[in-house]
């Protein structure tokens, strides 16, 4: 029975034939890997975003008198805000309050950017398209 | 002068040297053609980073005892605490500073997603794609 890519005559043809059943077979092989790739890709992104999503990082304004904290994706967990700071009055709390949060979502970022980073090596990407992985 | 790929023996092979040459040919047009929309998207995306670190998001509290600001990358820009909001005391505060937290996070999240969806669009990107461009 001839392949599906015919190459029934037996003469100088054949080696022609049979390249060209090599390439397409060849391009069937890669597209099969780049597939399995991409799936072992999907499930560690999925895994690693789990293991974010369960992590926590405290961020304190100037003096500690405000901690907040939050998730490895920057979900907001949880805020402390001290006695000691509400004697400030409204205004100056604010900008503790903000101090807090950005200090703690500076460390949840970076910490992200390192895991995706790591995954990015583990899966054979270079260093550089982890970037796109965040 | 010989291409670079030979094919000097003008017998009956010439057609199949063309017909290598030509995959050849289309693999690196195709290779070009990837390189330039790689650019694109580089660009692109950068484009609506800086959209989105100059947008703001507002979120509140129950009440709207207390104001949050984000930028468009979950960036915290401004907390606005007001006095009633005081009166309620720190442990009472610090939940309505983090719900309102919450509510401004869930809000730049889905307008970044969103815009993210839009940008995956507009490059010919089927929409299931957007999701890694986060």
């Amino acid at each position: 029975v001839n392949g599906l890519f015919g190459g029934g005559n037996k003469d100088n043809n054949s080696e022609d034939g049979q390249s060209k059943a090599g390439i397409f077979g060849n391009m069937q092989n890669m597209y099969e890997t780049v597939k399995k790739a991409q799936m072992v890709v999907q499930v560690e992104a999925v895994r690693v975003q789990k293991e974010l999503a369960a992590a926590e990082f405290d961020g304190y304004c100037a003096g500690e008198l405000v901690k907040v904290t939050l998730s490895g994706n920057q979900q907001p967990i949880r805020t402390d805000i001290t006695e000691a700071a509400m004697e400030l009055g409204s205004e100056k709390l604010s900008q503790l309050v903000t101090e807090a949060y950005k200090d703690a979502h500076a460390k949840s970022v970076v910490a992200m950017k390192e895991r995706m980073s790591d995954l990015a090596q583990s899966l054979g990407m270079p260093p550089g398209l982890s970037e796109g992985m965040k």
